[in-house]
């Protein structure tokens, strides 16, 4: 494997199986200077952990991270900030089963043809828990943004299979097991998942996240365009199947004239471009919008086939979220911080602006 | 600027402005031995090219383009692939207009952001001309995939404003000015564009594209996920807002049961995936569907500002597509044909599999 | 800071200071099948501990090696391999002399140019103990090149100050604490440092590494040659000031008649081009020298300035190598496996030839 | 191939076979605002150019570059920069037999064990006349280091096989044929090549290269230290062996009191660190020498073997340096600014500190 890195210069390298030692993460190229503790990453690492609420699995998880290196006195030195959450849950069970059969809808059958091997314990590398490092790093990216900058990336979930919010109240946000921002379809949603977990089924949800005070000028055109490396960071995301920036599908049936987004001296009059025009930041909020799939681990029998070729029912037992979807909203709103991260530093350069007041040697 | 570079053993860097003396483009890592001409580059950029419906802007841009590296008798050496189309139709005209003001929903007022200077001249480095490049590079990459790996990348427009495509008839494909694969959609689709070229607005557009034959086991877990890289790739076109792997924006109301392919000996039973499981390819056909905005160049007059922040209004005269979406068919597919192609040289090796047949020499 | 990672498909990403909690590193991209255990690292680890000579510092670092993910049931998945050595012996001591002063040849005053702060207990992020985890990330990659492709990486200390080892006996090199070939050395070199030691003194030395067993068409030409790759990590270990391919600087005497290295069916005649021919590999052992400069840690006083700009006098007391060379050739080692390990995975592929045996599902 | 490109946020990216039908380049990254027109190119590029003596090879070459794209009225505007040199010099001859042979330390073999196929026509790809392309890039570099910064980047021949430069005269170094900077040793160098041409073999050459005025504070530690991609960048240069900084391979005997630079508020006593500590510059010069191997193309005969492995007699006839290290003067620099470059936007940003002033417009 490769492609454990993501970013250019600031760069987040993850390590680590769902059911191993434990998952680590390299942050390399965060300017010197910023304060940073431990409790600034566990914040939004609660946020993501299970079992928060009986809508997400009753896997324990403390997910504690420390900080190994890359931080002195209190802030960052600029060196590279290691990463480390010990794996503490890893039930030891009869992996038998899984081990001979490839899960509909899961990577086993992939990850087999392109390694030849793989560690079937908790789905290894393509479990979501592999998140929790990006949660990690996106925290001190996105405390950064706030800091220096101003820049706030939040999220939120815009829809729960058939159920979607209507309004946006950020002050709800955090009010409820979902990170619904409409309090009026809280009670919808919970009646819907408890009825999805008596069933046995799961569900798909929607993921808005949302970048306020970006300023203009961030973003390299072509390929490199901060709505491309948007799409690629939040498709990147387990289980996202689709990525919009702005009005996105619906600019289809948009004409022109609806779509474009005029401009006052006093601002632009709508944001259909999500902030983004020809690649680079517009000064407007950036908008991303993110589709999940339902969770692939049910107890419903599916059909499959052994690592043989035969065919097989699955069955999966074990505790499993019905809907993913729930506790991606700080996963998503990481993947975002750590682009408009990225995207800051290769505009203003590495050191990220910091203050140098060493004296220059004059030459003899 | 930087980001002009798109791949990691197989690159595609581009350079150009609209109206500027040429474009061009370095495809390196392109495997020995492949039969290359001009005219297997032609082919796709005519598909690209306007003015050959009335449906699109009546500009004459021939396209023609040059070899100019890594072929030697006919076939790849393994070194760098140059490429250049001189720019023929670049109409003296008075810019002043266009100089002076910021036109909505274009680059133009971030590009001043970014670089505090720009080539105004027909869009310059934002204009979608730069896409030529890519479709010229995605064209080499759909050869190699073809001929070696027995690889199909098509693309079609399935949806122009409010028409959708109801059938997908390859042959149609082909036959018309949209690139419609619903033979008894196009009259409503050329009724559509009349009106609307007379209205003088603009639409939006969606375009599937599929590639068959991919083997399993391409793409790389985690951030360089497969489907990660098409959405990247796709989402840097010119005018794309949304991009959906398998079932996209649809798998949020889907339940597991429904969305997960369950698999038997003789294959999968559905395709919700989109051909890509964990970030790796299925075996089964890798399905991608994006939204291409509205133009924003109109004749209809617009609210903007000038460069000194005054109100204007811009109208936008000249030729130009009512609807970018049509001719983004061919630029779709050469993105996702040179993502496979990089996917394929990271799983298997820069050498493409190339059959080498010199000596080696012992060691004295 | 960035640029802690090195490789391209092969990549190995360091974390880390001197006194800090723990060093770490990610190898990406190393094949799936690999026999891999702790102990194939510490054995390597351990020859560049300190401590195991009276030539070497009496710091007592145990370099003790956990391999954290990538590896399940005894062998490699391909997914990313995280390491850690958590530092055991930090002193605490007085830091308030060291943390006001730029010590003479030392990254104190640039690191405060660069960044503004520094972690100066023990030199933070730029001491020679970041090299433990490039040892450890090298054995890995020797290991696969051993025995997979039949290539030995050795290497061994060829001068030390003035004393020039004479002959290339392999089952010398471990035999004594310098890894120097030439036994008859082996006493000089000891009566050197001895003198050196208490002189307060410290000296540069010469390290020489050489890859066997190589196989030809490894390397990248133009900017990412084999040699070139070569140099840069192999300048990138503290204190190198120079490197060598082959001839090296003998070759500016050399004529073209004596330089070229002649073939015949049996072998080429001589190995001036180090082999390496236009970038890539010729299949001769790939022969590599590098120039270590003396120690800069030195309790003789020496002139430099305070933070604030003032004359200080520097002495550095401590447990400090007088010759940072001698324990250098490990590190030498493991940067020119590293550099293979890429190419090769460059040249074959990210999955490293492993063999799959998974059924391919056929397409309803 | 790949590894075609060179520099992380200061790329270039070149193509071109010796005797195709072009050289090109895509410099990506430079900032805006710099005035620059072919004539800031051409001025390197003639210093690089065959025939200007009696001492290089008389094939004519009028290396003549146009600039395609990334300058808008005179000045860059950040996008890519498009170069050209059409070649006008392809001499059509009989290659038949270079093609069926391996000429010694040539890259035939090698290119063919690599990629199964080469263009043979003048070395093809692995001719220095790749490098025509980075003496135009460095040119570019050069000019911002010089506008902007005030960094100067100058390269001198010091060593002509046995003769040596013993005096640093830079205003001597353009008014001889060998970039020599001391104009006693003109005329020895001088008979030493004309015995050398009548005898009909080569020689190798030391060429050293020097930046003022960089400013402290500029690498990256650890692997993308300024020294190790200097060292990268300068054995990149085709018949370079060896690499040294600062004091170099003489650092081997030097003690640490005679090699650490001591400092003083007024400035470094010496520069045996060549200016640069710890990976990062530290406002000393930075000083680099490297060495050239003798030319491989002699037309005295040598033993080697066919493509089928037969041994065969090569004599090189056609017009080839005697010297190749006369003309990597201006390569040398090249590549020195190039790195340069990179590093300075590393740490200072994309934009290079460009002003920018348009008007940010408030949010509605």
């Amino acid at each position: 494997m490769s492609g454990n890195t993501f970013g250019k210069l600031f760069t987040v390298t993850t390590f680590g199986e769902s059911h191993g030692l434990a998952l680590g993460c390299i942050i390399d190229g965060c300017p010197p200077g910023l304060e940073l503790t431990e409790a600034d990453l566990q914040k939004d690492l609660d946020r993501r952990k299970p079992g928060t609420s009986r809508h997400t699995t009753q896997r324990r998880e403390a997910d504690e991270v420390r900080i190994l290196s890359g931080v002195f006195e209190g802030k960052t030195t600029g060196t590279p900030i290691g990463l480390l959450i010990e794996n503490t849950d890893q039930r030891s069970k009869d992996y038998s089963k899984i081990a001979g059969q490839f899960r509909p809808a899961h990577a086993d059958y992939t990850y087999m043809h392109k390694y030849g091997i793989r560690d079937y314990r908790g789905g290894g590398r393509s479990s979501a828990r592999e998140t929790a490092m990006r949660v990690a790093a996106g925290a001190v990216a996105k405390k950064f943004l706030a800091e220096r900058l101003g820049i706030q990336v939040r999220g939120y979930l815009s829809q729960l299979g058939p159920v979607k919010a209507e309004k946006l109240d950020w002050d709800q946000v955090m009010e409820n097991p979902f990170f619904c921002p409409d309090a009026d379809k809280v009670p919808e949603m919970e009646a819907y998942m408890d009825a999805l977990r008596k069933e046995g089924d799961s569900i798909g949800a929607r993921i808005n996240v949302i970048a306020d005070g970006v300023p203009p000028g961030l973003g390299e055109p072509i390929f490199d365009r901060l709505d491309a490396d948007l799409a690629h960071a939040l498709m990147s995301i387990n289980a996202v199947k689709g990525v919009e920036i702005g009005a996105g599908f619906d600019s289809i049936e948009q004409k022109g004239t609806e779509h474009r987004d005029e401009m006052t001296p006093e601002g632009f009059l709508s944001n259909n471009a999500g902030g983004v025009l020809g690649g680079i930041s517009s000064g407007q909020p950036i908008v991303a919008s993110i589709a999940l799939k339902p969770t692939s681990s049910l107890r419903l029998p599916g059909r499959a086939i052994d690592v043989d070729g035969n065919p097989v029912e699955v069955i999966t037992t074990g505790r499993h979220d019905p809907c993913v979807g729930i506790r991606a909203t700080p996963i998503a709103e990481a993947m975002m911080a750590i682009v408009l991260m990225d995207h800051y530093l290769r505009h203003r350069g590495q050191n990220g602006d910091v203050e140098v007041n060493t004296p220059v040697l004059g030459q003899l």
